[in-house]
């Protein structure tokens, strides 16, 4: 498909720049088809994106479908155990080849002519077909993959921006945690009407925390920032950050976010995608549960509960925070301008057994319930952003700075050269 | 948001030379998308709109929510007793601040991040934001509001146009009923598959209603016309008038309508968007329900219930017809080049209840099937018009004289310079 | 309404130049509007569309709708008991005058004024409308009419292209099998999310019948091609001609496709766009139901149940499928870029009764799964070749010669002058 026009190209480099600094996005980004194309062509098509978790194919031939967009994808663990992707288009007319969220294949078998090819996506056979047809360029299209502790990354690139960066950073910090060897609890999908980066720009702050997530601030302290944090609240992290600490100095696990606040993310430019921290929970807090209670056994090298919790960022579609009993991912896709699809996978120890060892109905409220307000707010912004008279309004310079950071982190990637 | 370029204002005008005088409006009218931005920009964001009822919103604090296209809007009764409209769009990341279709608030709150503003708009509270932030301009958006004997009319203009002959013409027609001491007894609301001229090209003639109104025919004379008006009815509307007149003549109520045939309405240029009359019921008919009986006490300064009905109607989105003991107001507002939202009032005696003083069943069927039959019309004519063949026909000038009159004050806004 | 413009045939043009020979169609003919309204503009309102069967109206003033994209259309029986096709359209003010999907009128009458035509479209009658209007030009927009052994065909085009040919290759083909006597026994209207190419390329092919097609595979020859015709295959299907044609010499019945494999169809150009044939069944089969036996009276001239099958096709939108007791018709009609209504009629003979001489639920079953089985994949498709990584494959040259032809054939049309 042919992509943006340079005509096209002008009009979005007007819109970029329409808007303040300091300020949110104009209407257009929210409502106008075109900058939804230009947002699949340079950043859903370019980047890194979270597909999901290995623990979801533990086997051979396993695999599960996702929708960038218009583009059918699956992630498959072939035969040497690796994880693939590839685009779920057969090279004959084009039907999808796995139809299902999820499954397990030996090889796939176009519904359509039968056509097969192997689990790395090679063409095996396409019986029906001329002599001398030349199917040595027939395979399925691939998309590039990248595992980084269980996390499975892909880039629909040709060719992908570097990964060591990240990989140098979020691999320590996840591997303590175990995705690699955990199961999946639950998987539940979300289709919410706004536009993604309204789902972003609401994860990036906590300014609206305090009313709006009142499960989620017993638990944290990054709803407070520098014009709130108390002494005692300081205090409180400092404690908590050398209790778990202490307990962990021989694994050398470490705190890395020991201030209120969120940390800062997304950096501008190509490097600034991706971060990775941990930090404590309240006291009295183990978990993110809904009183704080270790509610599953511990995951991954962790040998005590008061690990506070890790938390994980990818632009432009994937946050996770992590308990010591389980983690939560949450991943975004687009579906339209105004249509953002979301998917969040609960994830416990891979030897835990629901209703033995854990129930859902412990696990899952608290960012079931903090997700759900969070898309009901994200609804009406995106109704909001559309009025003829919407003004972008500034930016908290205490509590927004990363809603800041994350317009100027989309405006240098939607305004770039094709 | 950029209006309509001049590139496009061409072609709105070339579509507006196609017009043949006398016809319909050519298909574009009715399913071109650029069409509809049009009449948002030159129409909907530029003349008065009825909005609904002071009733509605009685005590100070109460408010009511509408949509015009893609603009949330609110109405409310601010601490002074008077209306304000405002823009349903926080001025700091746009979420809208009321998501309900009414309801009561001391302040507005805005439910993503606190911040409150008065009920009038003003800025009250913006806590987290920074201390240098200048709030000064971060009042919610003013919508320009005229109450007019209990109706409130909305102009999302800058600088609306005027209102007083407007004000001069209906408010001594209007006064009578009492509007501003009514209560409403039901909201009805509609989503009707068909652009919004449809329905009020519908509404401009009763050349239909012989076969698809057979309640309100007998009630009315307005579905005759010089082709059919015969002396005997015209006698008739006479002595119904005389009658009315006797009766009120201490208190100067006027029957302003006494022959057959709408009122004409509306006039071209800007001038000639509202227009009120009273005019007489068919003998036996005391008020425009299924039998013509009083079924609710009187409304207003009536003493008696011979008194006709008032008929009030402003482009682009109102039209009522009152009797002496209940009103009913029609609200258009578009969603769509091929969409519009209806909402149907029926208004009651403010001291009146449900129940003991009249019965729903009672009061609404009349308005309620002639409405229904109407959407059912206009939703076919939506599909008809929408034919590669479709060719705009000639008006009954007896008849449909209104309906040509709305084509060409359409015509002369949507043409309008930017 | 205007046409393609010559800017956007240019577009179309670059469009039909980058298909590669013996491929499919790249993306955008399955996914851009404009594609979509040069279809309608140079395929369905020019060709001869298939519409429905005269038995659908037998008597005077039966009608049925249908709709081609957004233009509704009625096809009735008329006083003289001919078919006429007419733009369902009243020429007032474009109120549909027919809204049922079938139905009998003694004349039309427009629900919305009354405006009141004959069966052939004729004005007959506008009360209500000045006395020196010109009604000489108000008759309903007609629409060519050719019926064919009946076989309902029309055509939205000024000047239709020539129906001859068709009608003296399709005629007695088709003539033995009784039509214009048969009765309706069932239709079955389907939504399938698919651009009308997807529904034909599945059609124009038996590659794809081995593994989603087992009912029909059961009965038929045609799954067979060039590289997988066995010399006993070819062989039983020279029996199989051979028993049907003895029984039917004297009737000059003729089996005229006696090898495996489908007929070629289309060719390209404007000659290309109809065939007929008559093809043996596998022995033991008399008809195309679940288990080979005849379920319903022999229809039309038959006197023995071993007939083959008749099949015929046009294009854009028609299959006909049709055994010794019951034929079924497949009607595409596209109704947006991925979207096709498809409307399947079993047809059995007109004296034949339901539950004494037939059941449905033994002469429907095996082409409504066969049917279903296929919309199933259609819509999978039209999901893939969305796809930004979508590319068009090559087409078997055993097995897919006639989707090349389609191909061929709709890129000659829909790249054609205007």
């Amino acid at each position: 498909m042919p992509g943006i026009s340079p005509h096209e190209h002008d009009h979005i480099m007007e819109l970029v720049a329409r808007r303040q600094p300091g300020h949110g996005l104009p209407t257009e980004f929210y409502v106008d088809e075109l900058v939804y194309q230009a947002e699949l062509e340079r950043i859903w098509r370019r980047g890194w994106l979270f597909a999901g978790h290995t623990c979801q194919v533990p086997q051979p031939g396993d695999y599960f479908t996702l929708d960038v967009g218009s583009d059918p994808l699956i992630v498959i663990r072939d035969d040497e155990g690796s994880i693939r992707a590839l685009h779920n288009v057969c090279r004959h007319r084009g039907a999808e080849l796995c139809t299902a969220a999820s499954g397990r294949i030996g090889r796939f078998i176009c519904p359509y002519h039968q056509w097969a090819y192997a689990r790395d996506g090679s063409l095996q056979s396409c019986r029906g077909m001329q002599a001398d047809l030349d199917t040595s360029d027939l395979g399925l299209h691939g998309v590039h993959v990248q595992v980084l502790e269980g996390l499975v990354f892909i880039s629909l690139a040709e060719e992908p921006p570097a990964f060591d960066l990240a990989a140098a950073l979020i691999g320590p910090a996840a591997r303590p945690q175990g995705f690699e060897q955990a199961r999946v609890a639950k998987i539940v999908d979300y289709d919410v009407a706004a536009n993604w980066k309204i789902v972003w720009e609401n994860n990036r702050e906590c300014y609206h925390c305090n009313v709006n997530h009142p499960q989620y601030i017993q638990a944290n302290f990054d709803h407070y920032n520098a014009d709130d944090t108390t002494p005692q609240t300081q205090a409180a992290i400092d404690a908590a950050s050398a209790r778990s600490q202490e307990k962990w100095a021989a694994s050398g696990l470490a705190v890395t976010h020991t201030r209120t606040g969120m940390t800062s993310f997304p950096a501008c430019g190509p490097d600034g995608w991706f971060s990775a921290n941990r930090t404590p929970l309240v006291d009295g807090y183990l978990s993110e549960t809904m009183d704080g209670c270790q509610v599953a056994p511990l995951m991954g090298d962790y040998s005590d509960p008061d690990v506070g919790t890790l938390r994980m960022r990818t632009m432009p579609n994937f946050w996770n925070h992590s308990s010591c009993d389980h983690g939560v991912s949450t991943r975004l896709l687009p579906a339209g301008i105004g249509r953002t699809r979301v998917q969040v996978t609960w994830l416990v120890a891979g030897d835990a057994e629901e209703d033995r060892d854990y129930r859902l109905d412990e696990i899952m409220p608290f960012w079931q319930l903090t997700s759900e307000q969070d898309w009901t707010i994200c609804e009406s912004v995106q109704r909001g952003v559309g009025s003829s008279r919407y003004t972008p309004g500034p930016f908290s310079t205490y509590k927004e700075y990363n809603v800041d950071a994350l317009v100027n982190w989309y405006l240098e990637q939607v305004g770039s050269q094709p």
